[in-house]
Parts: structure tokens; sequence; C-alpha cells
């Protein structure tokens, strides 16, 4: 609230001074046109008054430009940053464009050695963190899905952008990205812009999700939004599938899409899966697999691509009871919420206690409470930044109709806030949709301890009777009595009990026709039942790897100066679960003496499961090491001697002496998380040795 | 060569006594129209005889059933056994159709919980074994790859099957399925196939890859071959390309497709990976990722599907040297070989010692060697049988013409003989076809230690002269003399300095030219060279990861019967590296205290990264045992004491007393190989208690 306040008054102040101004040089000229009517020190007086009116107005300008740069998410400062970070990841190879020599592909990129070792790497602790922590079922189907499962789903209808065409090129934009993109550009760059207008652009920004295919049509039209390439007149937009179509075998016939999450195999697995846990709720099921997403012009590097790793779990509860028992592990931990209210009140995310957010209500249940913590842990051990990570709340206009809650998991980068993990009750709609098309019940049985009386409405129609009186009408009339609801049966029931016949509406005829008393039999009767059928609800933590894995690069970046400080070293701050490559191995001068105790310890790294590179180039140590720190290597082995060697870590560049027989198993505890650098340096000599770090 | 001319002895042993069964009942028919004229003594002996010879031809007629029926592959026990095993698979969801409430697309599997617990296992392996062990430069590349790449890999063109649709119903079929249906059907079941017949199917069976397509046209029409479920007659064959085609973006103009095979990823990027790895050679590069075949129509279950995961190597070499520094490793195994020789004079696959095979050139290069070697330890480490696993050499009609040699590692299951990894030197085939396509050099650089001297042919022709003389054909005439081979410069130079001048023939000109001696200057010049450019030889290891697991699932497969004897019981004799889950946890009986000892034994578990599950239905521990043996589960801790506890080893069923502070780290040393099942039940005491296995 405070900053929109302050930038309207920045807004307003500089039209105020550009008004001053312009009056002033209008002063100026009418001095000027009197001609000897005016003297000349009362036109030199006119003329540095403009000055300094200008002077004035030139502040103004440069106050609303720092405070609209650094509160529109874009910055000088954060695209240095970034250009330094996606310099280096490029450079090493972490992500690279896919298929480069033939000029690539948007949206499209490879992870390289580093970077799919990192991938690797936060998958399996995700594995370690989720599945095998609270034993999920894991399952792994295909890309390649047939049309139906995609129909039932909504995708087939509603998984679209809008898209407009340059009318001569045939180029195609998303539409809402270049709305955007106008209001942005006015607001970040007009500075004569009116306080009334940058509200508008504002409130279009915010709404811009919401738009109708006509709406966002009127608002491209009223703004005279061109192709921003060619600036010829673009088409109106409409609707661009997402999804990846193929054809599935040789007919043609068949169609398929690449999948667009990996929920839904999950979903039509239920039945399966429910057998599998031994028919009892709650249970998990997890999959971790390629998704695809069409996107019509793709940007934003890895965080908006056209095929990406998805991890989803889908955990099926009972909906009357979403507590949890091990949502006491997470309840005291604290952290950025941002929720409904503070968003719609214009305030920003807070720290709150998620035990608190649950008992308040702000967090719908336990269990949606818990898988937020839990995001929360695997986030901060990946080494996320937890004050660059908030959990944003669906606002009402943001989420599907049917889901009961929904929040986003939001991490900081220099593209600003990016969604990375949604975790939403979804309730039971996508097993309801999955159980009509196909129609397999996708239920849950809650058997009871003992049955349990209800009442139940019974209708018998007398087919003897109405068959005699309606002939080939039959059919239609018992079908309609058997439809009635209890009240309606109870009114018929009544009126037959009073008067011995009814008027009866049936749909199907079309009109009305005439029941007596003895062409049905209605009662409520008393039943035993044995147990409960329903749809369960599925709470869904849905994980994006790539913005993830992307947000994670920035977040561990950090330069340093070299030793002799003539210039900046480039660092990957990664948790050694996290690293690449656990340690390197450096003989600290080429002789054979070296190289051998090099192999030797590299070989017991390699039994130990503990990844490594042996660097043996003939440059000094401090660049080897610089080297290393580039990729995010969280330990150095320099092999100085045959008996004893050092170890460096990468972030405080601290060294201890351990001897050649303890190196693997003192590395792989360093990596396995056994033991710390405090754990080691303090059991450890350290070495402040010749070989200098940065040369 | 046994196997066949046994089997064609007894198809004319059989044909024989069916002649002579012809010739006896038409003597018996004869008898009996001569009425009166022959004796009822004569007529019943020949009818005797009749009989005799009938047993006689029976006899005949099983005994060569027998010889195809173990020889081509089928078998009712073969079945039987596969039977056994995919229900156990289905039941237990190691896989299943995929979209099976929708009743499933042909060629498509999901992995549940047990199977897909199994394939992390073997992909975590193969990274440890291969990636690791070799420090492989791991890629991950989309699947999703634009239509240029494809082209240039040769898969547009040629990655085809030939088709044929009933003309009718327009329903398609492999063309060479249903020729091979016949063929066998013939031979396995039509015991009236002449020998001369058979010998014809078996050729044709041999020789199905290589037809043509007016070849396989023509074998269909001459054996009357029909749509087999409609009898509908067949177009002609045609060929239908195999990739999964989309479009990239929302134009419709840019053509892609699913990847075929992960390799292509890699050797587009060849050069950033070669500078990545400080440009020097041999280095591997490996991928693991989805590969997609729009298959025709996919039978054989796991072992054709549509879409599967690959696990790829591309070992970049010197063509010049393709040594090996480990192949001493590996040189020393000895295992099946089946080299072409032994395929073409019909022997069957011999016990060979890897370094044999390569010294005689049987396998063609060291490097070769080595992986083949490795493939060996990776497979058999996974619990392949080594009697049924076998590396079969490519014959030349079947090797690519790039090929320099070609090996298959085959996996014996109840459908054959499978390939399951291939193991090829393809040569500089795929970077120089990418290098072609992209204009980018795909090449690495040997730098000499010292400068080689060498000759270079120099021809300079005088541009001046030569324009001149050809006015507009000056260009032609300067490009030809530009291109003529060392040869044909130095016979031009002889004559120009005999006899000034020269006929010329210049093809782009459809004519000769005069060529004068100051035309053109020609000579040898010795240059100095700092380096040689070259384009790498790549050997490609590619592993089919479902087949090998489908494999492994079959040979890990056996039942026993229970303690009562009055069933099968089924058991996956899994490694544990591969077991889905390590351990179970059963508290012996439901009370409080053997509950608690579970839960503090599952939660070490856990902390100590060792999958398993506890098991607490209140069934007897016997049917718990049986439950878990099913899955292949190698440990079952039951909970008997609030103290000690037992560990039961899978495939003995013997039992081991273990503390429980001691239960999580013997467990984990056991699940990693660290130690035994002998030297645990060596240091701790056996238990044989009431806790009855199976009951």
């Amino acid at each position: 609230m405070a900053a929109q306040t302050s930038e309207d008054a920045l807004r307003r102040a500089l039209a105020d001074r550009q008004a001053a101004v312009g009056a002033q040089a209008e002063a100026v000229r009418a001095l000027k046109a009197a001609g000897a009517g005016a003297s000349k020190a009362d036109v030199d007086a006119a003329v540095e008054a403009l000055k300094a009116l200008k002077v004035e107005a030139g502040a103004a300008a440069r106050r609303l430009q720092a405070a609209v740069g650094s509160g529109g998410g874009g910055g000088a400062a954060r695209e240095e940053m970034r250009q330094a970070v996606v310099n280096t990841l490029e450079r090493k190879l972490f992500y690279i464009p896919s298929f480069k020599i033939y000029r690539g592909v948007a949206g499209l990129y490879d992870y390289g050695p580093p970077g799919c070792a990192v991938k690797a790497n936060v998958l399996a602790f995700w594995r370690q963190h989720f599945i095998l922590e609270e034993n999920m079922l894991e399952v792994d189907c295909p890309c390649v899905t047939p049309e139906i499962v995609l129909k039932a789903s909504g995708h087939v209808e509603k998984f679209t952008d809008l898209m407009v065409k340059d009318e001569k090129t045939g180029t195609c934009y998303r539409a809402d990205h270049l709305l955007k993109d106008y209001c942005k550009e006015k607001l970040d760059k007009d500075l004569t812009l009116s306080p009334e207008k940058a509200t508008e652009f504002k409130y279009v920004l915010a709404v811009l999700d919401d738009l109708s295919v006509e709406e966002l049509g009127a608002k491209l039209k009223e703004y005279g939004i061109v192709a921003p390439d060619t600036k010829n007149p673009l088409s109106d937009p409409y609707p661009f599938n997402l999804m990846f179509q193929t054809s599935i075998g040789p007919t043609g016939l068949n169609i398929g899409y690449m999948r667009p999450e990996t929920a839904q195999g999950i979903f039509v697995n239920f039945k399966d899966l429910y057998y599998y846990n031994g028919q009892k709720l709650p249970f998990a099921a997890a999959q971790i697999g390629q998704a695809f997403r069409n996107e019509i012009s793709p940007r934003q590097g890895l965080l908006r691509v056209r095929e990406f790793t998805l991890a989803e779990i889908e955990h099926f509860v009972d909906p009357e009871d979403k507590s949890h028992p091990k949502f006491g592990d997470v309840a005291d931990l604290e952290f950025l919420m941002f929720p409904r209210e503070l968003q719609l009140s214009g305030e920003s995310a807070k720290l709150v206690k998620l035990g608190e957010a649950v008992s308040k209500g702000t967090v719908n249940n336990e269990t949606l409470g818990y898988f937020i913590g839990r995001v929360y842990l695997f986030l901060t051990r990946l080494g996320i930044d937890k004050d660059r990570l908030r959990f944003r709340q669906h606002l009402p206009n943001e989420m599907a109709h049917y889901a009961a809650d929904c929040w986003d998991a939001e991490i900081e980068c220099s593209y600003g806030w990016i969604e990375c993990v949604g975790i939403a009750d979804r309730s039971a709609y996508d097993l309801r949709a999955h159980s009509e098309k196909s129609g397999v019940p996708l239920v849950a049985h809650e058997k009871f301890s003992k049955p349990r009386e209800v009442e139940k409405l019974v209708i018998v129609p007398s087919k003897k009777d109405l068959g005699l009186a309606f002939k080939g009408n039959q059919k239609m009339v018992v079908e309609a009595l058997e439809a009635m609801s209890e009240k309606e049966a109870m009114d018929m029931k009544a009126a037959l009990e009073s008067k011995g016949e009814t008027n009866f509406q049936v749909c199907t005829l079309g009109k009305d026709v005439v029941i007596t008393k003895k062409m049905v039999s209605i009662s409520m009767e008393k039943k035993l039942e044995h147990q409960r059928v329903f749809t369960p609800s599925v709470i869904e933590p849905s994980f994006g790897i790539g913005r993830i894995i992307y947000c994670l690069f920035e977040h561990s970046f950090y330069t340093r100066p070299s030793k002799s400080e003539e210039e900046q070293l480039n660092v990957f701050r990664f948790p050694p679960i996290v690293a690449p490559i656990k340690c390197t191995v450096f003989p600290l001068v080429k002789n054979q003496e070296f190289d051998d105790a090099a192999k030797v310890i590299a070989k017991e790294l390699t039994t130990s499961g503990v990844s490594h590179i042996i660097d043996t180039t003939a440059i000094s140590i401090g660049r080897r090491y610089a080297r290393t720190d580039e990729i995010g290597v969280p330990f150095a082995v320099t092999v100085d001697s045959a008996t004893s060697v050092t170890i460096r870590e990468r972030d405080s560049k601290e060294q201890i002496r351990v001897d050649i027989s303890e190196i693997a198993s003192v590395v792989r505890q360093l990596t396995e998380g056994q033991s710390t650098w405090a754990d080691v340096s303090a059991k450890y000599p350290s070495h402040v040795g010749p070989q200098g770090d940065q040369e």
C-alpha cells in the first residue's frame, strides 16, 4: 500500500513540475515575442526560472524512475546478476539450448554434465524426502496419452492460451503477453503517465489471467497494440491448445497427446493402487516424469519451456477426515506465508507458524498443511534461500471451482516471484471425472465396525397396472416414477392416500398423466448399511523440477575477488547433496608419486560412491580451485605428499590435513551429511600451506 | 546342423509312413470292393496292418511335433511359465496396461510401485556401473526433436516398417509379421509339410529382415496370406514411418518428432562436450531417457512397446587408436559368444574368453571388447542368468554399411532370444552426417608434439590468362583445374613442360579445352602441419531398459510348494540392489509392544536409506512371508520380542537373531553388498523358532 501511494505521489509531483515547466516556457515565449516590449533582464530571469524548473522536473523524473524501476521486478542489477549466472551456467554446460548446431528450438534446453548431475541429485533427494519417508506408491506411466483420458480431465477443452497472429506474416504471439508487455512498458518507462492511467494499467495487469477472449481483444484494440516485430495489425485473439498432438498407431484415426502433467496416469490407476494399498486410506501415489506444453512463444529461459520434468504426488484422503498423524512434526516451522487477505489488502508476505495457519483456518486442513511444511523443508534443504521463498495462497478467482484450497511455493529470482510447487486440495474432482467418462467407479469404502441403520426411499411401480393404463408409454412412466426425489415421492404418497389418484408430469412424454393408488407403492424403509462408499479427495503437491533447479542456481551463485583482486571469480554454494560432483582430486604438481596417490584416492572414492574428477592439468592450484568452485564442487583434495593430503572446503576456503587412508571415508561422511565441515575441522589439523588459493 | 538334419529326417519319416498308411488304406478299400472275391481273413489282416501303420505314423508325428515344438522357441512349458510370471507381475502391479479403465492402448504400459522401484534401482546401478565408474558426461535432452535433426540422422527417410492394410476394414498389419506367422505356423503345426517346403519356410524366416518391399509383397501373394482377423484381401506392402509426429509451436509449419533414440541429442552436442572434456579423446557421453516408436501392431508385452526407456552411451575415440587402458580388467571374463562364423555354420554360441575374442580379431577392437565385458558384468550383477545370456555378432547383412562391428547382448526368455543391449562401432557416420547438414564441423584435433612435414599439391590457376582465353567460362575451368587429383595434376604438369599445352576435359562445360603453360602453375610443396583434424569414431552401447527388466523378471521367478504342500508359492529371487523393497518388518502378533518396536526399527531403516514396509495385517506370519517373497523382498524382520528380532533370508528361508539396535545397520550392509548372508549368519545365532514359514 505504502509503495503504491508513494509511486502515485511521485507521478503527481512529476506531472505538476512538468506543467510548471510548460507554463514557464510559454511565459518565456510570450516575453520574447513581445520584442522590445520586454527588458533583457526580464527575459533572462524568466529563462533562469525555466532552467530551474527543468532541473526540478528532471529530479522528479529520476525519483519516479527509481521507484518504478525497483518495484517492477526489473532493475539493472537484477539483469546484470542474471547475466552473470546464465553466462556461467551456459559456459559450464549446466544447460544449453537444444539442437544448437541447427540454431535451436525456442523453449527446449539440454542439461549438460553438471546440470544433469544436479537434476539427478534433486530427484534422488525428492524420492528420499517424499516417497521413502512417506511410503508413497511410485508409478511410471507413458507420456503418449490417448485423447479420451485428456477429454475426461478437461485438457482437450481447456488447456489453452489465447493467441493472436500477425495478419501479414502469420507469426503467432500470446495475446496476454502483448498486453502485459504494453502495460509494463508504459508503467516502467512512460514518465508522463497520469496517475489515473497508471492505476488502469496496474488493474489490467492484476486481472490479466481473468480476461475473457472478448475483453482481451477489446483491450488490444483500445491500446492499438500491433505485432512487436513488424508493427503489422494483429488478428483477434483465439484459443490455442497447448498440448503436442500426435497419432497413435498407423491408421491416423487414434488421436493422442503428449501428457501435459503426470497426474492423470495416477488417477486412472486409482482402483488398482487402492487395492494394492490394502483398500486403506489415506495413501499417496507419486510420479516423476516428462510433461509437455507447446508454448506459443516461450521466453524466460528454463522457467518457461516446452518440455519439462514434473514430480507429482497425489495424496488420497477421506473428505471427512483430512487430519494428518505427522502434522506435529512440521507444526512449529515458521516461514513466509502470503494468504489471500494479505494479498487483497496490498500487504506483503509475513512470517507465520504453520501450526497457527492451520488452527486458524488460513490453511484449509492438516494434510494440506503437512505437505506445505514438507515442501518448505525440501526446498530449503536443497539450498533455496528461505528469505526468498514464500507460500502464496490462490485468490478465489485463480482457483479451479472445485478446489478446496491451493498454495504455491514461490521462489524469488531475477524474473520475480516464480511458482515452483503447487499444493492444491482438488477435492474429488479428478476421480469423479474419470469415473463418469470410463464408467469404472473410482471410489473407496469405509467398512463400519457395526452396521448403521439408515432410512431409504423405496418406490415400487406396479408394471401390470401401469402397462394396462399406458401401453407403449409404460416405460417412460416407470422411469419417471423411479426418478422422483424424496420430497416428490412423499407428496405423491400423501395425495394417493387422501384422494386415490394424482396428476404426474412425465417430462419424457411432454404431458401429465393420472397415477392411481394401485399403480405405485411408496415407502420409507429402514435399512442396515455395512459400509460407506465415497470418492476420495486428492491433495496434490506438484513440483516443476526445472524451475526449482533454475532458482537454486540463482540462489547458490556468488562472486568473490581473486587473490590478486584482479578479477571476480564465480562460485556456486551448492550443498553437498545437490553438488554435481562431490570432490575434485588435484596432484599439487605433476610427478609420478602424486599422480599415483591421486589414482588410489580416486579408486576409493568410486568404491564409496562419491562422484569426483581428477584434474591433472598443469595450471596453478589456485586456477584449479577456481575452476572447481565455478561448478560448485564442495571439497577439493590436493595431493602434496604420498601419505597425507589436504581437503579444502569451497566457501570458507579452509583446509585440513588428512591421512590418505582416511580420505574416502571423511569425504563420504561430509557429502552424505553424517558430519559437517565444523566436525572434521575440529578433528583434523588445519593446513595453511604454500598452495595459495586463487593466485 | 544336427538339429536341422534330425528334423528333416523326422519329416521324411513321417511322410513315408503317411504314404504307407495311404497305400494300405487303398488296399483295404480294394479288398472290400472286391466283395466276396476276398476272404474275411484277408480283409481283417489288411485292416490290422493299416492300424499298425497308423500307430507308427502317429508316433512319427509326435516325434516331429516334439522336435519342432522344443526347437521353435514355443512350447507349452514356456507358455505356462510365462503365464505364471505375467500373472504375478500384473497382480502385484509390477506393470499394468496403461489407461486400463479406458480399455488401454496397445504397446503402452505403466510400471506400478514394485516395477517402478525395480526400474529406479536398475537405472541407479547403471549410473554407478557406467557413468560414475568411467567418468562419463551425462546429458539430458528433450524428447521433442525438430525434423532437421532426424533428417540428418536418416530417421525421417529410413525409420520405417512395411505395412499392409485390410482392404475392407483398413486395419493395419506389419507385413513381415504376417509372413513370419504364416511360416512359423506351417513349420510348427503342419506335419504334412514336405522337407523341401520346410526348408523354404525356414529360409524365408532367415532372410525376413532383408526382403525388399517388392519381394515381401510377392511372398504374401504367393502364399495367399489374408488379413488374420477378417480373411479379407490385403493391400500391397508400403513403408510406414515409426516416429510419432507432432508440430512444434502454434504455426503448424514446424514439424517435430518424438525422438526414436537418445543418441542424436549427444551427437549434436559433440562440439561442446569435446571442449568440456578439455579437447581430449577418448571420452564418453551418456543419456537415460524416454524414446518412442509408433509400432504398427505391438505385441509381446513389455518387449515391444511404443514408449520405452533407453540408456545410451556414445564413446568417442580416435579411429586410429581403439585400444582401451582398462581392457585388462575384463579380458579374463568367459561367457557365451555367438560370432558370425558359428551362426553361418549353424552351430550354437560357445564359451569364449573375451581377451581371446579380441586378440583373434573376432571382436573388432579393444574398446568394443571392453564394453562387451562391462555389459556382461552389468547384466549378470543385476541377476540375469549367465547361461541364458549370449553376445551375438551381427551378420554382414544386418549391419549398417558404415558400422565396423556390432554385437547384441541377447537374453533368452519365454519369447526366445531377445536383443536387450546393442554394442556397435558406428565409425564416424553420425558426426559426419550432422557436420554436413548443420555446417558445423564436429571434429577432434590431435596436436603433434613437433610439427610434421607433409607434401601438398598446390595448383594456382592464372585468372588473368584464363579470363582472356575463356571469358564467361573462366570460372568453370578454374574450378576443374583446382579439383584435379594429384595424378591428373602431375600428368598435366609433365605435358605442359614437354609440349607447352594440353587438352583438358571440363565436365561442367561438357567439352575439352586447351590449357597452355602460362594458364596454371602446378607444384608439390613441403608444408609443416601442427595437428591432425579428424572425425572421431563412436562406439555405442545402447540399453533397452524395459526389455532387460522383463527378462530379469523371468530369470528371477520361481515357485516352491507351501509348507502344507497344498499350493505353489511364487518367489522373485532379485538380488538386493534390484529388489523393489529391501526389507519388510512384521510384528509376529498384534500387540502394542511389538508394534512400537517395529516402528522404531522402521524409523532407523528410513534414516539408513533402506526402503521397507511394515506389514501389521492380522494374517499368519507364513502368509506374510509368502506375500513378501512374491514381490522379491530379500529380507524380513520379524518382531517377536522388544529387544531382539529375527531376520529371514528369502531364498534359503534361514533366520538369524539380531539385537534391535543393530538391525538397521545389518540390513543396510546386506542390501548394499558390504556383507553377504553367509557373513551375517556366521556372526549371529541362527533362529529355529515357532514362527513357521508358509503354513
